[in-house]
């Protein structure tokens, strides 16, 4: 069925699949319409980083005004998706699902709804765009009430107009108003996982943006896409692992013997390495250095995970030369917030979502079916009744 | 935003993405697993093509058996879904939706559902693969029910057992057994539509695929895919273009005269020509004797569509040197069938999903992440606060 090792062009490694306009990712440099990771971390906020890649330039502000306004009207959800959240609560009972596979449900469920929902234009697209950011939050917090078995956050209007979109979050997950320190924290988080150019999600959703599908349709893929753990799911995987350090550690082992141990089993680390980066992702350190001065103020067990990490990171510079990418610090950032490890994934879509849009209305603006070619590798012709 | 033509490299055309056993799109033959189209319409059941391409050789006789007895027994939807696809009736009401997008959700809900979600091991994979070939017709079946305000048919078995899967479908949707004609045209459609190695949606389900996410993900996004007019969607697009020029007709105008006025204004006319195929798909003839030979059983308004198409194939020829894809004769089998034109596309879903469960399952064991670059055309640096 299937064949020894995958072709040369399997992956499409390193093939120019496109242009885009929306992102550049270089060895040297992460651009977002012009402007360059670390100085948005600094010096902007995420909805002026969605504002960016969704309408195409920095918002003046007047416009930014506006467009808080439009996301924080458009956060309550309609009934029918509420409906279906409760509904989950005897899925996630009974092992059957997972957050993201829920968060791709009902954001299908929303295009179902949506008056846009068939309308490809430009304007049409870009108030689905503006939805999906403002809804996706309210899904994820809405969703984490209902596994905690919690009344739902103000289901009425989607949490709290006087929030940030970062804050409004966290709010909607657990009912209290976060911390400043943990609110800038997921804001930048967010603004770094917000655009990556082709990554696979990405790619997955120009491929079915490719043949006129709708918007909803091609978020609903890319959901998919990054739930697996080599994409957006290594965040998720990356604290996994770093769970079973501490666990080893609790036994009397070290992190060099669990390190040594890895090795020698081949096992793939999660939260390092990545296809596009060979010197290392400029994501990472930035998440870091903001997760660990974070956690000083929210006690010693978030401190040890930091020192662990950096222990981990170190031996896998020295020994295999690999480098830590943005997931390897979000987990341990999210951890140290609090928030369940199967959640950190659906954080990383309410990002992604406006990279995402940016993309699917960029196809569609200059739209070439994408339909690759394969290589037939199966059985030589034989007659049916032979 | 967008540039002002696509790159040579947007659309992946001619591009090798990797290799697969399951079919061989040539120029003379459509091969699956090594049976050639023909062979397989002419000599082969749709039960018998989904074996072949989801277990990986052609059953014998008690294999076969087993086969159908699985899909019979797996036809039943779940209360969730069936509750799901009762809410939808307004939303059709509201014109926010249409059955493709209905049907993405409702296999988006059965992964939420389903025992094995999480598990991407080749079994799992094939009891996920045959649960979902035997309940997509069931959601089609009661979704057109939903939509004409008529009771359930069969729900707690999704059917009756002893239709085969071609009738059983028919049946669902209308509560009446149809004819020996219909079911066998119906039949060779599945057979024709089941696989066609790296279309977009496959493509689409294996970029999925490839982060190592799960199956119902890989189908949701696949379904998507489908949905476009450049793609599965074509089978509608062409019968609303054919009843167009019916009504032209009726208006005293010509073939010829509707086609003159179309290729002045440039228009796309749908189910023609073909990404692969540079002389014309050799499904399409097979499909169009069948519907041609149908539609003398059905009535003079079927004889007449089929006389109709067939002009406007002689002069696509003619005058463009364009032959139809299967999407052309497609369109009028199904119409003279009686489906509704908005259920086509969903129905090319009943029979790619073998396609699709089968490239998912070689994506996964073999896998490579499928993740290609993009060409930056977007702004030059600038400062943030500059």
């Amino acid at each position: 069925m299937s064949t020894a090792t995958p072709s040369p062009t399997a992956g499409l490694a390193g093939v120019i699949a496109g242009q885009t306009s929306i992102c550049s990712v270089e060895q040297g440099a992460l651009i977002y319409r012009g402007f360059e990771i670390h100085d948005l971390a600094e010096n902007a906020s995420f909805e002026e980083v969605a504002h960016l890649l969704l309408v195409g330039h920095k918002a003046n502000p007047s416009e930014l005004a506006s467009f808080k306004d439009e996301l924080i009207a458009n956060r309550a959800l309609p009934p029918v998706v509420i409906d279906y959240l409760k509904t989950t609560a005897s899925m996630f009972a009974d092992n059957t699902t997972v957050p993201m596979d829920v968060l791709r449900t009902c954001v299908s469920i929303l295009g179902n709804l949506d008056a846009d929902s068939q309308d490809n234009s430009p304007e049409a697209e870009l108030r689905k765009a503006k939805r999906l950011t403002a809804k996706i939050p309210t899904i994820i917090g809405h969703m984490q009430t209902v596994i905690d078995n919690k009344p739902l956050v103000a289901p009425e209007t989607g949490g709290d107009a006087k929030l940030s979109h970062a804050a409004n979050l966290l709010y909607l997950m657990t009912g209290e108003k976060p911390e400043d320190k943990l609110t800038h924290t997921m804001d930048v988080s967010l603004i770094l996982y917000a655009e990556h150019d082709y990554n696979a999600s990405t790619f997955a959703s120009r491929v079915i943006a490719g043949t006129l599908s709708d918007m909803h349709g091609a978020v609903t893929g890319a959901i998919a896409a990054l739930k697996g753990p080599l994409h957006g799911g290594a965040n998720e995987a990356a604290m996994d692992m770093l769970k079973e350090i501490l666990e080893h550690l609790d036994a009397g082992g070290t992190v060099q013997s669990f390190m040594d141990n890895a090795f020698t089993e081949k096992r793939k680390l999660m939260g390092f390495g990545h296809r596009v980066y060979k010197n290392g992702d400029h994501r990472a350190p930035i998440l870091h250095a903001l997760g660990k001065a974070m956690a000083q103020s929210r006690g010693e067990e978030f401190v040890r995970l930091f020192k662990v990490g950096e222990e981990v990171q170190q031996i896998m510079d020295d020994q295999k030369n690999i480098k830590p990418n943005v997931d390897f610090p979000c987990g341990m950032a999210y951890y140290t917030m609090g928030i369940p490890v199967p959640q950190y994934t659906p954080i990383f879509v309410a990002s992604r979502i406006t990279g995402w849009c940016a993309h699917i209305m960029e196809q569609h603006q200059n739209n070439r079916l994408i339909r690759p070619i394969a290589e037939y590798v199966g059985p030589p012709e034989s007659k049916w009744n032979g």
